[in-house]
């Protein structure tokens, strides 16, 4: 099985990287993870959504290539970044290879909230692109890691409680995408 | 008064750039229109926050030397482009010049709704960031303009009606300026 | 094929309810409509979910009962009006019927916008419930009504535009819930 | 100073009523609050709305009588009760008391997250009603109370780290109010 990672965050420490890259290890006999760095992506414009450029072209062919998409997400204003959203737009046009990709959004935040607000946004922006129907019900499946501070130790998510609530999501995850991609 | 335009659409012929053409020449009695062009902008990194590129200390700089914003955004996937939340991210940290500065938000679609869905997520975005207190008031002052094919001719917005509400909005953007800067 | 619809609003002469009866009308080969009445309903009170009154129950009953569901709403402050939040909050708590049944959105307004904000709320609540695979996908299928004074000729929808693409998302959504209950 | 406080829970070991009955006696010296039940309200209904029932007459006449308001709410469904979102319809609609009133938005929850959701749906139907000047801007002022179980004993707020931070809020508020009514 391979999934795809988008990370909303450039910064080299990233948290959301860190989370990520824990996920590609840690599952690495479930599933390959390859990330796709959206920060190579040029700023969606409609007049070259028919001849994108070469990073644009790559990065929708990952997509095209994955069984599934994990979007791993700071929050910024309440929402996501606009490098998060501008990689949601080239996806939304033309070419459109996210339909039908289940999904599963997360991430991680300093502060208490982990993100609630940022993943909010991200569900209704995949609901408007018709994917909803493809993203893990959230009940239960809800990643919202706060605190990072606390949680993360030499690039890697450690705390104990929090890596035993993603093995379950995770579960439920490959369960998931087995049942949507028979 | 100088104002400072921002578009959320990057195509050569977007009719939300010709709509800002048109009240920067049909208002050029009340006020001065900058376009800044927020497509130069760098992806946001926090990595590069204190020390930023050129282009955003330049843009920057002309949100600071605003007295009020106007802000033009067709609606992609139900919200804002990236590139308008990406020039929203740097307004968000360290320096913070949009803080207390009025601010009109409009938009303009080839379909029936005109953007309200994008405005809608562009005033949380704007709230989150404490700008809430300056938008223009919301009652009668949202601009919505649908079926652009049948209202801009040429590379201007013709439509009488269309204009004639505009002439009332900028009227109250104005007074509301002179009222929140005084 | 049993549909059950929900309306929005209570006052007596309510595009809403007009559309809701046109539907019922008009397509009565296709299906059956029972509307709901949700004014009936108590405010929701977590201490009775356990032993709700006999309108709860009824109510409740009636969506188990039901193929599908039909939500049409006005819009009130860019959201949902209170009355038909509540009749969804009756259904997320203890039994939830809602789950797994095709749900189609749709809304009348006297203004341009036919209801487009409350939509987007009223998927947010639906998507929360876990419900939104079952949302019939939108691209093609939302039903914003506006100028329903234009539209609307003794108690019944009577724009032939709009009553020609009535009939088409009709036509989709009969297919899905065949699809989605099959 | 008045302040009327809404409670978006019904239920009667609400923490949310808990919480402004903790505002109440806590802050007793700085201003008195008065509760409004808004369980009493009917739903809302366009008809009514110009001869409404005692009931709404009443709770008007509080809004109308407060120098600020306060809303504590739970989250239901990731947005606010529709008990709450009716008592907000009412006050929307023909005399308007809450425009140009402070408000402070609050929340309880037993889980992590605090009604973050919920609050963020509020401050929409706020911001729609044209009240987002008058919302206590939210830098250092929002107010999410998770892990309610742990945070409450005996039908008050206990936690000292809550409290004290509860404290600064209001004084926060309290000044808040002095200004914008002054």
């Amino acid at each position: 099985m391979k999934i795809v990672a988008l990370v909303g965050s450039l910064r080299e420490n990233s948290f959301n990287m860190q989370l990520v890259k824990t996920i590609q290890k840690r599952y690495r006999t479930l599933f390959d993870v390859e990330i796709a760095d959206i920060g190579i992506l040029p700023h969606y414009n409609e007049d070259d959504e028919h001849a994108p450029s070469e990073e644009v072209k790559w990065y929708k062919q990952q997509i095209v290539e994955a069984d599934a998409v994990i979007i791993s997400t700071p929050e910024f204003n309440w929402s996501i970044p606009g490098v998060l959203q501008n990689a949601l737009d080239w996806l939304s046009r033309v070419e459109r290879p996210l339909v039908g990709k289940p999904v599963l959004p997360m991430g991680v935040s300093q502060g208490a909230l982990g993100t609630v607000r940022a993943q909010l946004h991200l569900r209704q922006v995949l609901m408007s692109m018709g994917i909803n129907a493809n993203i893990l019900p959230p009940a239960g499946n809800e990643i919202f890691i706060g605190a990072a501070g606390q949680k993360f130790q030499d690039g890697e998510l450690t705390d104990e409680a929090t890596l035993q609530f993603l093995d379950q999501v995770m579960d439920n995850f490959v369960a998931f995408v087995k049942e949507e991609t028979k």
